[in-house]
């Protein structure tokens, strides 16, 4: 009891610039349509902990006090410092795949995106739903990637989506340590988690991926072949 | 007459948070691109009563003022509570289609919304400008949609335009009858109404609806068949 | 000279509300992709006169105090009431045409869009760069503008480009009078002209054509004929 | 040293309206799609000198102290008047490319955009990777172009990437060189460098240019040719 009140200080003790960092974030990915009808999500580290936006909520309208903070370190199950004072809301479904990046490659941040060219540049990678890879070649954009130059073969794993997010852990899990040059697992017919050193490395990176994903589609509209 | 008075208190005796949250919904609709051309509505439920946005006017500017309160559970007539004191303006044409969700599925909110993508999505399932049905399968945004998974067949009814949006109040009573499992009903050449227990489930289904749409119609562009 | 002097009184005598709409409706058409590279134009005509935006500026920058009053009923010259302090700025290339719908249809209010959708649908309806028609059928957006039903076939002239803008005046006003129950005029490869009886018909009836103009594009591009 | 005391004076000593205008430009690029991932860049002069943006940084949230400045007329190196506090901000690798239209052209302004548009009417032109031409004919867009009518066919290099941006300069120079009418160089998978004789001018053909280069992807896309 003496614990959890310890783990449960008035607000106003915590550092909240993350919280709030994360309300303003789902703002502009709701705008770049990363996380429209709720989809999509966040997660960031910092002092206080492991800060994740709460599950099936309008992201453009995320309150900074509706964020979640999880123990940091803690990665075979989820201890909570603190929870919103709204009782209906819920983590993250997303919360096992961040997990997965923070456990694996020790990300600072990850992003999830169900943008629309997520779904389309793997449906033309995998018409039958995944596993497999998108590449992309011989675009600048790919200089935004961790390790990569703008004339190398980018390649980021696919896998099949399944019937819930929490079922992805596994199979995302494995495309981690199958491609320990990429920071990025797309998910078939569902979207794209991107992760980095810390928030602006993993916006930067999923901004790139995002790009590189439209040209592929649109080049391929235009009957061309890879870059 | 006393009860007229009774019906038409100040409007500082109101809570008036629906209108000003119809207000703001409507610009960010207009952002999307639902509402262009005034075209569009939206009608949300509250312990006041039904509060609906007037006809033809510019979405993206309407005043809290200028939204009406209707009687609610008052399904077979218009029964005004509050109208606005700009006396051109008009309730919205697309209050009996409002009225049918809220009748057959007490609906919590309902919106109209003049998609394109909700146009090209009902031109490519049918042609001739339906009775047919919008599909979709294997997209994760489904799963935003009440009672769908995203493995399962997303179908969604679409009947024909008619002359008058009134005229189209028995034809979407009956597609709502033969889809009792689906929260909105295309219309050809048109657009969607979608609606939910509240305006966030409404608004949620919207955006998921809009995005399958999209991604059916990008699908069909990029020569690939349903996902 | 006394005349003059009664001709530009301070500023602050004079009603600015319409100056300040031009400004933020400048804005607004920016974000529609209308106006992008000093492109576009619009004129709205209020109890002061006729105001019309000065020509090559940005025009989602431009201050209410940078805009040309111009005497409203003088349609066969140029007689300025009011003109920006900065000597630079010149009235908008568009006045001319701009007139042509304040004298031949008594106009309240022309906007000038250059849009891609309207560069589009003229190339996809003129290959040859004009003089034709853009038509539309079946789609409710039609019911936006002046007598169209949502079952109408609607027709729009579109005229050839011209090297100045001002050597458009001719073949628009020829237009318009072949046309008197259309309220705009596409010009090939350049955009489109569109009025209304007042500022919000005038963009209500241009958002409309907007979107039919890009649904006709869309559809095309799907493979698909006219609506 | 004291030469270096005198070259750096307190912040409040300089206009810093430029680097303020830099942040809201890159903010208003960032909506265009031309800066995402931390992509291009932007240099003005002023009478202060040559205001450069940081390499590597979120575009959209450049904060005014972050710029650079650097001597103006000094092209065979770079002096630097002032560097922002945070000492791990570089200089925008683009400077050498900057310093080409600074040097040979004497503009008072450059955008480094990685617009979509740029890339594929670059693929389009120069499937192999350049170098090549970028044509465009008959539109009106064309008249924010210096010296170009709408009539008059357009040409704007196209030359190969780069593995580093700065190995760009000496191919980016001679194509300045080759087109002595035309004030853009496009780089074939990465982007485009619009300058002009103030930043006003270079924005406004920077959005010219995009204008013009999606209008001829969009026509390829539905089987036109150049307009």
């Amino acid at each position: 009891m003496s614990q959890l009140v310890a783990k449960t200080p008035p607000l106003s003790q915590r550092d909240r610039s993350t919280p709030k960092l994360i309300s303003e974030l789902c703002r502009q990915f709701y705008g770049l349509g990363w996380v429209s009808g709720t989809g999509g999500g966040i997660s960031i580290r910092d002092a206080e902990g492991v800060w994740v936006a709460p599950s099936g909520v309008q992201k453009e309208r995320i309150d900074p006090d509706e964020v979640f903070l999880l123990a940091d370190g803690v990665w075979d199950r989820v201890e909570i410092l603190e929870r919103p004072r709204d009782p209906a809301l819920r983590i993250s479904e997303c919360q096992p795949l961040f997990f997965n990046a923070f456990r694996m490659r020790d990300a600072g941040a990850v992003l999830h995106s169900h943008s629309l060219w997520a779904v389309l540049a793997a449906r033309l990678a995998c018409p039958d739903g995944g596993p497999g890879e998108f590449r992309s070649q011989n675009l600048e954009m790919q200089k935004g990637l961790r390790g990569v130059g703008c004339f190398d073969e980018l390649r980021v794993p696919i896998i099949p989506n399944t019937a819930r997010e929490s079922q992805l852990s596994d199979s995302m899990a494995d495309a981690i340590a199958r491609y320990p040059d990429v920071d990025a697992v797309i998910v078939a017919g569902h979207g794209i988690y991107v992760w980095g050193r810390d928030w602006v490395h993993a916006k930067t990176q999923a901004e790139c991926l995002d790009f590189l994903m439209r040209a592929t589609v649109e080049a391929h509209r235009l009957g061309l072949g890879p870059a």
